[in-house]
């Protein structure tokens, strides 16, 4: 646990490529994120060059945000090229479980390469398990079952690392599960919270092999930068950038004093 | 008049599920300013999923700003599943005029499905109407002939709310036409301003069935907040930041005072 | 040379149009900041609609940042448009190296119309010259060759002006070559600065005909913006509003004062 911050210097030390095919609502935020945690952003999702962009990556980000037919070709695609190279892949399942189509397109990717880490809000992960519960849009429902039994049970199931993200995120390889309690509410009050979460996962998993840990690290780090970015900025309107401020300036002591991170 | 206020209040209560079809350059502003306002935010575009989102939401914004055929024929499918359904829908005609496939493409979707709201500035209303007029590129035309009379001809034609942005709004639907003259300057030389405005009336349609007082009272409500964040921002560079923040400070009494409505 | 605040003031007066066909990262920014200079900036990359575009434009910004078959058409489509209309062409070619479609595509590109302005960092331009360096996603490379060289033999096989941006830009059209030196460090740590630079530099040769002069111009304003807007951000994530608001506030005696332009 006290290695949290050793991993944020690694990623700040070998700056790793960290590739994305994502939605175009919040993909500047998710570069940006990137660059102010250390990594090396690109984006680029034509089916003609994915594989060759992987080949360069340290570890590639996918999220089905606004996904469309093409995109999920390339998905496959990057996905297998990733698979072969031995790189992570993070997927981002936004708004799974909202329409058939979308939780189509999840189950499919799935089968078609191993995926390191699948994300979601509750009812996202929910969807992916096959338990029937209600998604709105991309924000996440309430169910009465258990977080950390669905995170361990669907990560033993798919072999992946799983992460449910709430006021208490949950990760879980099946075998470790973690707990953060890090952020602020405020970040469930704005666009592109949940999609920028997945790129810091993927840029610390480009430096990590314990995905679990990674995953783990990066949300301690991502929530504690903005817990202080909510202390300083003016109101929500300019948090994210704020956010990115804070980012910058996480330390050593800072992580240690305030991570909120136990192994349940 | 008085119950303008009333509808902000009943967007924050209900966080009705906006689902938007919009252009990739706003889009990250439309989200936001969606949920700023209270909504629920939903971008997606693909054919194979478009009906089933808008069956989860309470109103469809349209926007035209980087249209091509795929995203047509998405509009297409998820405004006919809108009027099966009954939820409203906005058409923004951005840069309606500019080239003949916008402006054939707009009469394209309001032939196929019926439109609750179309909204542009002067000349793409202009140009929706059939009138001769100069759009360059997104930005307004000007031409002698009356706004108001425009917005009322246009309304009754078309039998939908028709609203011309700009110093003044006007909003009619063919019946009741509406001025609003709040809002600042500024707002023209950011890029966004007209697209969030679709977003807001998106917004504000969801919960009031009174299509034209819907248009009205979101376009109210959201230049009180430009006036507001003009005072306090620092300059235009951070202005949309301190927008966002003023749309949660938005209250009754500064609702009441600020606003500049009437019936026309 | 003392004519670069010249070329500023034509841009606010005449307020050209600015047609991109440009990435869906950074483009919010890249219209953004052509309306900050003056501009009048639209994006549009339907192929039934770009030559129409063109035709009301004053220059065409092309970005290579997320590239697709299709895009690609509608470029070939907007610049044999431009050329024949007349107007400068700039050509961002983000990320040319990294993979083989991305080098394949710019050479496809400067095979069918004539590009006015060449943009990129050493690696991406080196590509183009056809060396052998390697592009790490879209983040400059670093060979031992010579910039200024490069820039000079480039422009003169292709005849086009080169831009190679860097701590120091170099600016040739195989005849006369500049060095500006302005900028700080910070640009090169957020994302869409190299993108945005293209769209003052499409901005700039909008109005003015020698465009390896209206390049160093479009660069020396643009980085001198960013100098001042380094001195009052609170820090990098708010650097581009208080970059925005700087550019407003562009004077004849700030741009006389601060520019670090020669001709080598």
């Amino acid at each position: 646990m006290e290695r949290i911050f050793e991993r944020l210097e690694k990623v700040r030390m070998v700056s790793p490529l960290v590739h994305h095919i994502t939605n175009y609502v919040t993909v500047s935020n998710c570069a940006s994120i990137t660059k102010y945690f250390g990594g090396s952003p690109v984006m680029a999702d034509a089916k003609e060059e994915v594989a060759d962009m992987v080949n360069l990556a340290s570890s590639l980000v996918l999220n089905i945000g606004t996904l469309n037919n093409m995109q999920i070709e390339s998905m496959k695609i990057a996905g297998i090229a990733a698979n072969k190279k031995g790189i992570p892949v993070i997927l981002d399942v936004c708004g799974a479980g909202a329409t058939k189509y979308r939780t189509q397109m999840c189950k499919e990717l799935l089968e078609t390469f191993k995926v390191s880490v699948i994300k979601g809000n509750f009812s996202e992960i929910a969807t992916i398990a096959g338990l029937n519960v209600q998604t709105k849009g991309v924000d996440s429902g309430k169910v009465a079952a258990d977080k950390c039994e669905l995170a361990k049970t669907l990560a033993a199931n798919i072999k992946a690392v799983v992460v449910i993200t709430g006021a208490e995120d949950v990760i879980s390889d099946g075998t470790n599960t973690y707990s953060v309690k890090n952020g602020v509410p405020v970040m469930g009050a704005i666009v592109g919270t949940g999609c920028m979460a997945s790129s810091v996962i993927g840029t610390f998993c480009a430096v990590e092999k314990d995905y679990a840990l990674a995953a783990a690290s990066a949300l301690v780090c991502y929530e504690i930068a903005a817990e202080n970015a909510e202390k300083t900025s003016d109101g929500s309107g300019t948090f994210i950038g704020s956010l990115f401020d804070k980012i910058l300036m996480l330390s050593e002591i800072s992580v240690n004093k305030m991570k909120r991170i136990s192994k349940i």
